[in-house]
């Protein structure tokens, strides 16, 4: 079921995923890099980067009990549905792409804690977007306590960050796993140290990439 | 991703399945076996037979552009959670399951006129249901000029009851073809003849499977 991986070259754009628990700070560092580049930039996320995507992320963290089954599968939904209606006319166009979570946050949740198979939910992922590939994802690395309390005051806890502990250290551990088995797509960023930090971190190690397709920063 | 089959044998109920396009009287059809039932019997449908399910019915007829892998994703997500939470739970207390519409129906109407194959539909409905496959399946035949004339006066028009004729023609040929790949599993029955000639014929081709479970029929 698993299609081909799009190769990168074929696409005029770029297309890049943020990783990570909650509480790492994807959001915040996808405002500073999208701020710093010229061009077009399309900021989205999974699950809900769509109209549809939006009902889906509804369903799924504030609906009752999904089975783990149902619950992947509308994952792959929404993410088929983003993929076709969002990111690929936008790479199409030629921009940058940037999302918060992506295909390795259904693999390593997964991984970490659900009932099925991380390499099942990665094949399914690319069934759903027809083999869909990020061309880098920076996987934002924390220790899950320090996420913690940076979520502690935002007011709110859904079925995902009401999970224990435990869960959230194996899922760090899942998401440096897919990171050590390609490091060539993924870019580790310590994500312990400030804002600014973090974000001139990711612009250096990103400004190659931009440069090939003729993106390089002007602002920030 | 395909789960082996559940072997029959290993379930204590029965799992019946009722397909065709619209139309042909399935609703109608699945009342009258299951009035003439003992003991339990669960009446269900797909999509829609639970209330996640119910919501992504919503999603599915009513809702904008669904991009096609993401539409065959949903029906899976529905059957998932369907299977999970309402069928299987029946079967392991004994019931016999009477469901409108499962997994032939999405492999039908993907081969009639999506734009996925067939196989991956049907591989899809299998890993979402870990392979559970109906006892049998009756399959409801009629031209569908007649059919369309049958539900003219329901007052409604969903999306896929729109389609064009050649699309109701294709998917006849669809079921018909379904059905003589697996004669073992389906009941194929004349369903442009009157309800009470063609719930006859129903119960008597069912009764043999119902008295192997001891739930031969002793009303209506």
């Amino acid at each position: 079921m698993t299609a081909p991986e799009t190769a990168p070259a074929s696409r005029a754009g770029l297309f890049i995923s943020f990783e990570g628990g909650d509480g790492v700070g994807k959001t915040t560092q996808i405002a500073r890099l999208a701020s710093s580049l010229s061009g077009e930039v399309v900021v989205t996320r999974e699950p809900g980067g769509t109209e549809l995507g939006a009902e889906i992320r509804r369903l799924l963290l504030h609906g009752g009990h999904v089975s783990p089954r149902a619950e992947a599968l509308l994952y792959a939904a929404d993410r088929a549905h983003h993929i076709d209606t969002t990111v690929r006319p936008a790479l199409e166009r030629g921009a940058v792409v940037l999302t918060d979570r992506y295909l390795d946050s259904s693999v390593a949740y997964q991984g970490a804690a659900r009932s099925l198979g991380a390499a099942e939910v990665r094949e399914l992922s690319l069934w759903a977007t027809q083999g869909l590939v990020p061309d880098l994802t920076i996987l934002l690395d924390a220790d899950p306590a320090l996420a913690r309390l940076r979520t502690a005051d935002r007011g709110r806890a859904d079925r995902l960050e009401r999970e224990p502990d435990a869960f959230h250290t194996a899922l760090r551990e899942q998401f440096l796993a897919l990171a050590a088995a390609e490091p060539q797509r993924f870019i580790v960023v310590d994500a312990e140290r400030g804002i600014d930090e973090v974000a001139q971190e990711i612009a250096q190690r990103t400004a190659p990439a931009l440069e090939r397709v003729g993106r390089a920063g002007g602002g920030a």
